[in-house]
């Protein structure tokens, strides 16, 4: 059959239609946000990038917005999530490990001291990473880990981790792939700890998932290949790290970053250095009722260096207590 | 305004339009291919994941498709593309480095001696690329790439090297996309070299992209952070390490994966390890008259055990001079 219409210009007239209806719809798109001016900065960056002819206007596909994960999607308190499972995990093994109540790091994570453990080398405490991995495949490590994210409780909270997840950021996400942002998690944390969650949380599938990682060799195991954990760190994702990792794993530098902390800081300087329209955000944690209140001396998501610069340099500083109606998703009337 | 429509309610609408008119259009998907057993293979996988009801149905989320680049999507005689960039980017150079006339093998490169180069040890060759990189920051490389990529010609051909992909594989690529697959290139080239180029040739973007890499360092230079290159290789993607850069970049096994060396056989034993339905493709260079025929003793590209497995599991060995129409898209009529 013969056409005047190409595919190619059918499927333009759809996308058009599509981006049309998204945008009769778009009148609330952060419905968890006060009306303060860090909402309408962020309303104002997106459509100035977004709108054509706009001398900002960036095409789709450079619309790339980076999120650190913990203290900036979801809660970091009382300890790191991913430290968390990896607490779990171990208290689970030790029974099978009767030498670990030997050895100081294991002993204090048998006991819940997260000062000790948080205080020890990086390399120290990756022994626990790789305990917790305990000979596992990645697949079957992926699979321990959602068992882990469906069943295990925050401890203050009494919910499933999952929820601790932050309302008002859910909407930013979902606000900046409705206006043809690709979404991107870029995290100290672990990806394998990550990944397997991120998508049903979030809404951002693993492949933009970047995090710290450790390295793996492909070998048979019964006869099918499988990817077996090394001892060995392959990346972390922290500090010049994130600058570093948003280059290796995604190859395009972000127009729009969000952080909480100092380990934020290079990747919220790496995205305000490219030209044209930024967007820098600081989550600060200003909350103690409803969540917690922490920055320059906490041990926990430090934010002190990336505060003055985002004070100096004019970087949007979301307060969380007079900025968000709700913080956790399970607030919602 | 009220509504009884939803915002998603009327964004599944448009895009189930789009679908329908997408398989309207969908007949002739592959016209460069010839009606062979191997296109009715792939149209057969591909219905078949993607039939909603099928019991291999895959969602479009888990449909990741990763193809090699070097012989795989464009040509990689008579020298792997990435190297005769190097070359030539050496070559450039030569003037303001008179000591390399005493290197044996920048001498090698100079005189233009593959051979001695391929035959030298990972490490050595990789002096090379260090040299190329010459100081640039990972921002002015990409554009020294790029300018590349636009003005290079193929020594054989003489057309661009942005010409000398192949029209089946273009054709393949888009095939799958407009079937909901993502599309990936995990390659041994380097990342850098690609990634300037690939959304233009093959509407793959960066993020995409999974090569071999260089250790970077963040630092500032002239007042702004740039990210410059350390004497170090980050990731060789060849091989095993295949299959351990998918699970690192991308995170999710394949359901379907394209090479034509032994480079790739690790990759598509990962991909054919999974469950339900998978896809293993290698194109065999069998066209002496139109493009290159080589295989077992090549030392480009070489196909020799990956041949085997692929005859003994049954994968498509695409044979270009019976399976293709064209291999270049400058040879349509």
């Amino acid at each position: 059959m013969k056409s005047v219409f190409t595919k190619s210009i059918l499927i333009k007239c759809i996308l058009a239609l599509l981006l049309a209806a998204n945008a009769a719809f778009a009148a609330d798109s952060l419905p968890s946000w006060n009306d303060t001016v860090h909402k309408k900065a962020i309303i104002a960056f997106v459509e100035e990038v977004t709108r054509e002819g706009s001398p900002n206007f960036v095409p789709p596909a450079e619309r790339i917005a980076t999120f650190d994960n913990d203290g900036t999607l979801w809660s970091e308190q009382p300890m790191y999530f991913p430290q968390a499972f990896t607490f779990d995990r171990i208290k689970a093994l030790a029974p099978q490990h009767p030498e670990w109540k030997e050895k100081q790091l294991f002993k204090a994570v048998l006991e819940g001291d997260l000062k000790t453990v948080l205080s020890a080398s990086q390399q120290a405490q990756f022994e626990l990473e790789i305990a917790a991995r305990d000979g596992n495949t990645t697949e079957e490590y992926a699979q321990i880990v959602k068992d882990w994210s469906i069943t295990a409780k925050h401890p203050k909270t009494g919910r499933p981790y999952t929820e601790m997840v932050y309302q008002p950021m859910l909407e930013l996400l979902a606000y900046l792939r409705d206006n043809g942002f690709k979404t991107f998690v870029v995290s100290g944390g672990w990806t394998d700890f990550m990944r397997p969650w991120t998508e049903k949380v979030y809404g951002i599938p693993p492949e933009q998932v970047v995090g710290s990682s450790v390295k793996t060799k492909f070998e048979p195991r019964n006869g099918r290949p499988v990817l077996a954990f090394l001892p060995e760190i392959n990346f972390i994702d922290d500090g010049a790290g994130k600058a570093i990792g948003i280059n290796d794993y995604i190859g395009r530098r972000p127009i729009a970053s969000f952080g909480n902390s100092d380990g934020d800081l290079q990747m919220l300087q790496w995205t305000t250095a490219g030209n044209g329209a930024r967007l820098a955000l600081i989550v600060h944690h200003t909350d103690a009722e409803r969540e917690w209140a922490y920055d320059r001396t906490s041990y926990i998501g430090r934010l002190d260096k990336a505060l003055d610069e985002a004070v100096a340099k004019g970087w949007i500083v979301v307060d969380m207590k007079a900025d968000w109606k709700i913080i956790h998703p399970f607030e919602k009337k």
